[in-house]
């Protein structure tokens, strides 16, 4: 069965990288009670000090839609801003695989 | 506790994708198995009709390491190899999150 997959890169300001990937996992804590969502997992790319990467898998695109309208979410969004150079996606359909 | 991450992109050639992803899904069967794996999951990019993204997750680069070198992974690696033009790789640390 298809998931709706996503990988955002954000790009942060210099030396602010590891402040947005602390609010990133405590989002990540906060979509434990969220309906559709199978993998919100925070990763630091081994070779850009200032990248960030999220992997996400969801059922479908709707329950990740439904996600953004979340005051957590929003209230993320907001705080997380100031730290944010540039964002990135690939959108993706997730065939299947061990662990999701 | 940090894990090792991986995204692969392969680039098959004209045709090939859907080839190439499902003999991916049958490796990630094969990984079910497989100790210190815990996602090993197949998404194919909507913008990009010749691309496959493997998104891994493990318990450490040694544990990634040890299953190159099973017989599996190297049947598939010759199987695999007439349909790709190329492969890129984002190596990452997975800090934590949901679902891994």
């Amino acid at each position: 069965m298809n998931k709706f997959g996503l990988y955002t890169k954000f790009t942060t300001h210099e030396g602010r990288r590891d402040e947005l990937a602390g609010m990133l996992l405590e989002a990540a804590q906060g979509m434990a009670s969220v309906e559709g969502c199978d993998v919100y997992a925070i990763n630091i790319p081994d070779e850009d000090p200032t990248g960030v990467w999220v992997t996400e898998v969801w059922n479908d695109s709707s329950a990740h839609q439904a996600s953004l309208s979340l005051e957590e979410a929003k209230s993320l969004i907001q705080k997380a801003r100031p730290l944010i150079a540039g964002i990135e996606q690939i959108k993706l359909t997730t065939l299947g695989g061990k662990g999701i």
